[in-house]
């Protein structure tokens, strides 16, 4: 391994330039009037618009490992699952703020990798970094992120919504991050893992599918990703939108990789697909003649998945049994 | 003391309900749409605004000792550094998103108290908790803050326009928030040092006294908070700006509980009050006229301290004597 400079080295200061020259991106960004450098970032908001504002961490040892990924991947993951959130808010990514806590342990020249990630996926998403804040931590490495975007007043997407009838939709397919998840922690890598692996540790948020749909003037009732696990999830949506739910297991969409990640390890790709976290997929519920819309325009990439009903429970439905589910998912404490 | 409470016991969302109750306030903001509770929180800025936004991160161990403080003034102090940072750009704060990554030491109780401390901070100055993360840690225990406010157009501080013949002024007075750690770590606590360890554990964000200059028409060209020590954040303004400043030590605002703490620890004084971090005042630069007129508004609350020059360089006068001297303050690394 290349010989590794300490943060302490080049300081603060140091650090910053050097992250400035990593994020460097030429082009002016409308509504942008202070970036990095002074006390506070200053923007300004379109028009008609809402500011959407989330904040999301991921801690060293708790999200993630760095036996199993590279800060690179890291700098991506976490500016995904904030993309994520934005998405399930129906907002156009503008802004971010990017948050670390550092132990000695962590070099330049990983902050710069994690950088790259950041900025890459930054990129791809229309989303610029105008601030942040660097501390040194005793033990944890930390990278948390606050996103901003802006939705048309009074189209932004909520929990709160989901109506009697609706479809259950989810985007992509389910269970898959767990999986990637099982085979990294198992030391079962190889090529047919590919997807369960790049759906753990580069993830896609689906901020250009659900513009796509709100473009096309699909009307989307109600809206969450998926980072807790489908049935969590679904609970918060019901328990927001007090109504009741009815999944059907057999049509849960489930990428082969998935299931043979399960088979390997001898597990239950259901499992995965209903309690698996870190999914950063939508589900969504929309009238039934909404959902026809969504499905020929985002063909393969939504699936219907259940229905919206009055009970205040979730149902489950395989092989024509019905059951009742208690919501498990990832849980943080 | 009394039995404490493992949040693995209350679990993640009975936090975020125990959050929201020891946060509520009865009334409206105008400009929120979505609080707490949702993927994300959601806003509308007021016509004819700038949006500012800060980020701002304390860890155990390295900003804070919980020998020393308790989670009350904690959440305080967090809260109030971010409004420093509001402060510093001359922006009204309005939205605040609390990020806690929480190890399993740290208790339910604790976490109640620290959202005490965080609401009586948010209230004094008037700043809403619309959304946060809750995150499991391994070892640290760090709270970090997002803070939003608003400016007016064209009417944001920053710290790149000083110039040549302004007033260097600062608020308050200096080198007290470092006498206090001083005397906490030395265990010397009495009534005498009441004034200094209050500047270090629950410091006042000096958001009231800029929002009464601006509104008094007094136009201040570069402003800072002081939070890195006053030489180094000078040195901020002046490399931002261009210029250098000459800065007479014998007319620093300094505590006589500041003095005496110095005296009893067998320290000096002025090294506090040019490097000890955390102040939390705000140091600005205005031409004399305005000068003149802050002054008559804030009486003992401002204090002109030197001259901005064209010198590209620090220089201190003590005694008649002149000096250059290098940025020393807090460092993170």
């Amino acid at each position: 391994m290349a010989s590794r400079t300490s943060i302490r080295k080049v300081g603060e200061f140091g650090l910053i330039k050097l992250i400035e020259r990593t994020l460097f991106s030429p082009k002016k960004q409308s509504g942008l009037v202070i970036g990095i450098g002074d006390d506070a970032a200053v923007f300004e908001t379109a028009r008609g618009k809402w500011n959407v504002i989330t904040v999301d961490a991921m801690a060293e040892g708790i999200h993630f490992d760095l036996r199993y990924t590279d800060f690179r991947k890291l700098g991506w993951k976490a500016m995904a699952s904030n993309l994520s959130d934005l998405a399930a808010m129906g907002a156009e990514p503008k802004w971010a703020l990017i948050n670390l806590t550092i132990p000695d342990k962590i070099k330049v020249e990983d902050i710069k990798e994690l950088y790259r990630g950041i900025s890459g996926c930054a990129k791809k998403f229309h989303i610029r970094v105008i601030g942040g804040n660097i501390t040194r931590a005793k033990n944890d490495f930390v990278i948390s992120i606050t996103a901003l975007g802006e939705a048309e007043k009074n189209k932004i997407l909520t929990r709160r919504n989901a109506k009697n009838g609706d479809v259950i939709a989810v985007t992509g397919d389910l269970g898959a991050s767990h999986a990637g998840l099982r085979i990294l922690q198992n030391k079962l890598r190889s090529g047919i893992y590919g997807h369960v692996v790049r759906k753990h540790l580069t993830p896609e948020p689906r901020t250009k599918w659900v513009q796509l749909l709100k473009k096309s003037g699909v009307k989307i009732h109600a809206c969450i990703d998926i980072s807790d696990g489908l049935s969590s999830d679904l609970k918060h949506v019901c328990d927001a939108s007090k109504v009741g739910a009815e999944l059907s297991l057999d049509q849960l969409p489930i990428h082969s990789a998935t299931k043979q990640a399960a088979k390997a390890l001898n597990e239950k790709d259901i499992n995965y697909a209903l309690q698996g976290g870190e999914e950063y997929e939508l589900l969504m519920t929309l009238a039934p003649l909404q959902f026809e819309k969504a499905k020929k325009i985002l063909g393969k990439r939504i699936t219907a998945i259940g229905r919206i009903n009055a009970s205040l429970q979730i149902t489950v439905i395989r092989n024509g049994k019905r059951a009742t589910i208690s919501a498990k998912g990832f849980k943080h404490f």
